[in-house]
């Protein structure tokens, strides 16, 4: 059995999921895998929870969702201690990294990283931001201190698209990748499709929870370019940075444009993808019209894929569809697990 | 850097074809992935060769080629010797087994499988039959011998169906299973749906090379029903053996039926399936009509793919189209460097 002492920065929807999905299975998965964590702080903006013995999870929920952070948890409460400074605060030797984080600059993840590998803690994010601006830096520090660097969870998190290539392409040569991995456009597109306009899209999609309140990051295509960069640098062995990618978003697709392609048996994606080219690797996001029978065509409503295109397999799929609510926490968890089994426990 | 000294029982399509991977791609593996394999025995019908220093792969094909059997390899050939005698005579950790074996009898296969486990080697086959009748038994043996037996070259080799179980299904609950696991009858399916009769189907797939001299594996459906077993011994925890699955090949399905399938929106394939029933789990073959908005429906020719319903994550499908012909030899090679990578060599 290994047991893990871990810091998880950043409760929000993610952290939240990941509490949850820890006090579901936790038990379960320490059964079948062998592998345990115990929370040891969880920091919010409030500041932090510290229990060396380990935080009580349900009682960790409750408190968030009565004072809105966890430094009112009752006897471990450290209002404003956060950042780098809580990580350094306590023994562990796992970081769970997902704190709000802007794709752009990589921050305040970044940061969280760093801190936990330059004190040889295994990190697993579900943020894309830091992998997307420092991935080779981060790779070599986490090399360097012999720990172990995962992040399923920022790439079509339900399937195995990222752990293919530690677990699958042996040997085999990834040649080109596409994919549909921003679940929000794909769901306006699909409404869209159906005679909604993109604003009235975007709304509907606001109104269901699948759009954030600024939809942006999604719409513009950027959200879709940080997950093509982080499948290019992981899969296909790039140094790709978001300034690497052509980026062209949803924002100017019509409901015309959509009607047009169907009626050509056509299907608009917002595409992403990478190829190798004479100058390495070229990646682009863009609005692209798929024949019916290309694999992602069918890909509708919040449904996500990646196709890999494979000297020795084929054209290889996975995609996921209908309702994964703890998708991106399962993998975290199973990061954890992939760590556990292949390291033992550094303390 | 791990190096394994290896046995590998079996000289056809397969074997051949790890033989020209491990040539293509072997110092590629070695370097990226630190995992090293010196075949020490390789034995066919004829006998076996032997060189504990390590067999020269491409002086091994060409002996193959030029005699049709390993015994004549120059120096190191041993007419004759063969099955657990072959697997007891030289000092190795890790079978590959490729031999021609039974789907229902499991044999020679299983025999070699037990003859490993017990010397404490570990395994790696693409044989379904002794997954399909021991496979509680082989798991346990390996288990208690302290060994892995990986397979993941038996179901829909080249894409990650059952790696998915070890690698990325952590705290989910698969609740059911739906495949179309048999490029074979997936092919002449596709054909009959062009208006071929089911025979010229057949003569068709055999003419290309995709069916076997007898076809009755195939057609009759038992290839997919040892599939899904193993699917559901692997992924459900089940323990389902041939017996346990109803199963209807596609023997009896006329032109006709593709033709008003089609016309209905829908699309005949041979659907191997698994769900948890009251009695446990309830696994069945049967040619099915499946709506075209079916992840399973696109598939066509010798595509393959298996779809998984889960709790937490959704309807993961994995798929896979076009060209593998080194597929299953690239699944052995993985589960190589799996076990490399979570185990050290034995000696």
């Amino acid at each position: 059995m290994v047991t893990y002492r871990a810091v998880r920065m950043g409760f929000g929807n993610v952290g939240r999921a990941v509490a949850t999905l820890f006090l579901q299975r936790g038990t379960a998965v320490e059964r079948d895998h062998g592998v345990a964590v115990r929370f040891v702080l969880v920091a919010d903006r409030s500041g932090a929870a510290v229990d060396p013995a380990g935080l009580d999870l349900q009682r960790l929920l409750d408190v968030k969702a009565r004072t809105g952070g966890v430094a009112a948890y009752p006897g471990g409460g450290r209002p404003g201690l956060s950042g780098a400074a809580a990580i350094a605060s306590v023994a562990a030797d796992l970081l769970l990294e997902v704190s709000p984080t802007s794709v752009r600059t990589g921050e305040p993840g970044l940061a969280h990283l760093r801190a936990a590998l330059n004190r040889a803690m295994h990190v697993v994010t579900a943020n894309k931001g830091p992998l997307v601006g420092a991935y080779r830096d981060l790779m070599r520090l986490a090399h360097e201190r012999g720990v172990e660097l995962r992040y399923a969870g920022t790439v079509a998190a339900p399937t195995p698209a990222l752990d293919l290539a530690r677990y699958a392409l042996h040997g085999a040569v990834v040649e080109s990748i596409e994919a549909v991995p921003n679940a929000t456009t794909n769901y306006i597109l699909t409404l869209m499709e159906a005679g909604y306009a993109l604003e009235d899209g975007i709304r509907a999609a606001q109104d269901v929870g699948i759009a954030e309140t600024d939809p942006a990051l999604d719409v513009e295509g950027w959200d879709s370019a940080a997950k093509i960069i982080i499948l290019a640098n992981t899969v296909m062995g790039g140094d790709l940075r978001l300034d690497d990618v052509d980026v062209e978003g949803i924002g100017a697709v019509t409901t015309a444009q959509l009607t047009q392609a169907r009626r050509q048996g056509r299907a608009l994606k917002l595409l992403a993808s990478v190829r190798r080219g004479p100058r390495g690797l070229h990646a682009a996001v863009a609005p692209t019209p798929l024949p019916v029978e290309h694999p992602l065509a069918r890909l509708r409503n919040t449904a996500m894929g990646v196709l890999f295109h494979t000297d020795l397999l084929g054209d290889l799929l996975v995609s996921v569809e209908g309702d994964a609510p703890l998708g991106t926490a399962q993998a975290m968890l199973r990061d954890v697990v992939q760590i556990g089994r292949e390291h033992r426990a550094l303390s």
